[in-house]
């Protein structure tokens, strides 16, 4: 039988995921905007045959700009850069399903996958945020609409995706036979949200469908994840927490009827890796030294929806009540994490500054790949989405001191084996479903919905979202 | 003084520009969707030193695809990947403003242009067709409703390229200022089409704005250039037509106040090179034996919204009704070029197949420097846009036996003198207007638009967005 391997993922973000990076003698703020910058950490995650690698998005700038790195560049332009500079390494980019058309949508990652060889991802996201609706002229749009929308929305993409059958190019220069045009069809959707006529512009792409990633761990959004999902990112602080999030969304996945292998779950993890456990905690203390309470607080305002300005510093995180539509699980991630740790508001902001609430560890390649590979055999995780606290020195850390410490474990690939993003993930190709005339959603009826049931403690779950909002 | 010299755009498109292209022996139709061909292609244009290269776009799959290739890539992914394998060369691609919001369109425009270092050029097109209606939900705006929506959008997208101060990025590690927040505004455009609150999620890009290109030769699409654009690309078929636009698109730039070297005029031109005449009309002879006359037929009902199937092939175009809306300068120049050159239909089928209403010149390298120097000093062009007929060697050729024949005649540069495209057409880099806060569409006021006047025998100009709608 075959070994049973993690999946590696590279989440690249502006100069590292730390909130005081940019302010660190090891990185280059300037390089946010450089497309050198993310073609030598591309290069450096192909080097270490990870599978993929993905940029979070955002439709507005909320960020601190006075005290943190902000700015970066739109995922869709930047990972098209990347496809003409690497080779095998998957390209996996954040794009919102509420302020967005399915044609446009559906063809750029068509695009994008036939450029890349076979390469796309889609990291699907709702855009919660005030600040986003006011870019489109529109108003917030409650969570299940954001996610009714995102269920009909990807309904359209894979119609589309699915509109020209992977034989219609016939391309016979003597017979003068270009495409055979019953084999590209009209998807005539007419839904509540999208009426769309088809076809896609362009031929069905090498992997016929992109890689489909989720990220959202409300109870709409785990839904969905086991409708569409392919790869599932989370937050995750406690391995407890994130073996019964895996459980649970595997359980989901299975009431779908599809295997729990047709789902990838990877926890979210920062490593912050030195050649000894000193090495790795001094440039802990680095970075978070030099951490602005202000820009922590503002940050930590967003996910709370309260200012805690006015509250000291040293003192605990005062009982606050909870927010509304949409921000439940972030809210509840770090209320827990405050509560469990009984830290003070300083040392609240401290363990968000590295990850956002993604899990942080420090410490040797050793003891980082003793990490994974504990989570990864308790049943919490398939892999891992790597955050490197700095960059571009964290991600080729990563790739030189634990990839080979894994993979000494037979716990990773020493060499790519397939040449799509599908293939490294082990995800079969989707073959094209014909006949798609009638706009029925079907994966949107409210049976399928409520019908996972399965254990819905969802007051641990940590929200994924998070590590796409910045 | 400066020796004027001509501007050069490379117009991609498939495997050729000639609609048989694909069926020669010298074309690989399955290249249309190859990375690998578009970047031979990029770089060839490179070494030739030419200004740019451009990519086309609809959002509908409307050619025949029977009998015409068709099928490629997204403009904005393709350009993107294609940024990062060139140093120098300008990315224009295409982009509606009718079926996009202005914060998606700026934001990847923004994001090109950064990871180009200051190379992206948007060539604005309104999307006439019911085809693309159809992919949207949306019902077909009539003509003057979709420049209506241009002139907004691009007052927006120019806010938010403004948004924030070229210096707004400090970047002070040691202070822990990253930018400063007074350099960076919220637009808070309210207009009859978009509510935009901005600022755009990233710094001001190395052009300030892209390029702006325009090739709609209605009276809505030249008072639209007047005001916006800084190149036109046109077609054009006699030399006394293409003067007789120059001058006039020239006095409505004037009537905005702009100089006349504000806008570059690009007439196009398919040159199908030989090293003798002979060799070049055998050429000609093979892509023109190639072509399948019912693909020809459909192109042209689509042209002229009549189909011509029971006609006889070998008889006169017969008199038609004119088209509708939005279609009359397209229907003119393929109309006047039958009557004027006395075609039949099959003849105008033929002249049709090579540049879809755009000039087609056959000759020797010598010959095609001829037409195109005489063209540039009568003052019928600031350059061209090249649409080779072949692809990848019609474009080799031009760049190794036209270009190097336009140097000798010090018409063309032997290299690059800057670095971004507005630098090599002569374009200033745009200041930042702040202060833009009342959503007052300064450019769209009727008095602006009727302000220009000069001469309006729109029947004799040509539909440029013929160049863009394959």
């Amino acid at each position: 039988m075959t070994t049973r391997r993690l999946h590696l993922n590279a989440f690249l973000l502006n100069v590292g995921h730390h909130e005081a990076a940019w302010r660190h003698p090891g990185a280059e703020p300037s390089r946010i905007t450089d497309l050198r910058h993310f073609q030598e950490l591309a290069r450096t995650a192909e080097r270490g045959k990870l599978d993929s690698l993905f940029l979070a998005d955002g439709l507005a700038l909320w960020n601190d700009v006075r005290h943190g790195a902000a700015g970066g560049l739109e995922p869709l332009t930047l990972l098209s850069a990347l496809a003409a500079v690497t080779e095998r390494i998957g390209l996996i980019a954040t794009v919102s399903t509420t302020y967005n058309e399915p044609f446009h949508v559906a063809r750029k990652f068509a695009s994008l996958d036939h450029l890349s060889g076979g390469r796309a991802g889609w990291n699907i996201v709702t855009s919660a945020s005030e600040a986003e609706a006011e870019n489109f002229g529109r108003a917030r749009p409650a969570h299940a609409d954001r996610y009714a929308r995102a269920d009909e929305f990807l309904e359209v993409a894979k119609k589309l995706w699915d509109s020209w059958e992977d034989d219609a190019v016939v391309a016979d220069r003597v017979g003068g036979r270009y495409a055979d045009p019953d084999k590209i069809h009209a998807v005539d959707h007419h839904g509540g949200y999208f009426r769309v006529r088809g076809p896609l512009t362009s031929p069905r792409s090498p992997q016929g469908h992109p890689l489909l990633v989720q990220a959202g761990s409300s109870e709409d959004g785990k839904a969905f994840a086991a409708r569409h999902a392919e790869a599932v990112f989370t937050a995750q602080q406690t391995l407890a927490e994130a073996r019964e999030f895996y459980a649970d969304l595997k359980s989901r996945v299975a009431a779908h009827g599809r295997g729990p292998d047709e789902v990838k779950i990877l926890p979210g993890i920062s490593p912050i890796i030195g050649g000894t456990e000193e090495e790795a905690r001094r440039l802990e203390r680095e970075l978070n030294e030099l951490i602005i309470p202000e820009y922590g607080l503002r940050q930590l305002a967003g996910i709370l929806g309260h200012d805690l300005s006015d509250y000291p510093l040293d003192g605990p995180l005062p009982d606050l009540p909870p927010v509304a539509d949409g921000q439940q699980s972030r809210f509840t991630l770090v209320t827990d994490l405050a509560k469990r740790d009984k830290l003070t508001i300083r040392e609240l902001l401290g363990r968000l500054a590295g990850g956002r609430g993604h899990r942080v560890v420090a410490g040797t390649p050793e003891q980082i790949a003793d990490e994974l590979q504990g989570w990864f055999l308790a049943g919490a995780a398939d892999g891992f989405n790597i955050m490197p606290p700095l960059l571009p020195s964290g991600l080729a850390d990563f790739v030189d001191h634990v990839v080979p410490e894994l993979q000494a474990r037979d716990l990773f690939r020493t060499d790519y084996e397939g040449h799509t993003l599908r293939e490294h993930y082990g995800l079969p190709r989707p073959a094209v479903r014909t006949g798609t005339s009638a706009g029925t959603s079907a994966g949107t009826s409210a049976g399928t919905r409520t019908g996972t049931s399965a254990g819905t403690s969802a007051g641990t779950r940590a929200e994924a979202r998070l590590a796409v909002a910045s």
